[in-house]
């Protein structure tokens, strides 16, 4: 589960990002300068970068503090760094 | 400018992010797994990755490739320098 | 504190990245192609990166471990998010 | 071919990395904590970009400089794209 204040947080964050991305089309259609764009893509980038630290951050104090806390064996530890080196970057 | 074909494919693909955007906020209100809205994140990241690869593209072929023959002055290098490590990755 | 194996593990392979540092320079000064240099630095970054994962999962069982089974008060997490952010990449 | 004076920097540079790893082979043998070995193997990681940076521009300025002057074929790009995707992180 995400908590409600998490859950408004990334919901209106993505919805700012469906925008940058229909601005990004607009930029493209107008021929706006490469490095502009590169610009604004990244700036959507780590705009998404901030959602998914939103879901990493419930994903430890919820998910993984769980698993951590009812055992210690292996698998949890497997996948904990498994979804790190996956998605934290 | 960007070719005709380039804008194009790049449209499109933000087009289909702007879909991922709205579907995250849906898994998002759905209580969705955290992994699953991670593996989703991290799906829509690389769908920008290859937009910013088009665009970046477009930029070597036509705006560097111009400067790089006209001239090579340390600026211009400076420049490409800055764009890759900032965008290429 | 470190596992016995891992130290033994990490140390090793440090031990190999030295190596690599010093095969980095014969190669600058023998003039072999940019691109054969960048590639041996990118391995060597490889080879960093899976020390670097061995210590992160000594980490997340050992210390993260403790901090979470005695409580679960934001600064820890705080700190999680932080490690993970700034050395999971 | 690399200009003398990056060859004499990027060697100095790679010289300085031997050194952290030794001294990373030491805090791991001294059990010094995760977050501090992590911090110092980050820094080796910059210091290895740093000399992916050299070897870059390099690159740019000349191997890939020669080739956009001398055509514009596809696979010069292709080749470009490559190189900076796979090292410029």
């Amino acid at each position: 589960m995400i908590t409600d204040e998490r859950k408004k947080n990334a919901v209106r964050r993505l919805q700012a990002i469906e925008g940058q991305a229909r601005g990004l089309q607009k930029m493209i259609q107008e021929n706006r300068g490469c490095v502009d764009i590169l610009t604004q893509i990244s700036s959507t980038q780590e705009a998404l970068k901030k959602v998914g630290q939103i879901i990493m951050r419930n994903y430890l104090e919820i998910c993984a503090t769980d698993s951590i806390r009812s055992n210690n064996q292996d698998e949890i530890y497997d996948e904990l760094m498994d979804v790190i080196y996956k998605f934290a970057k």
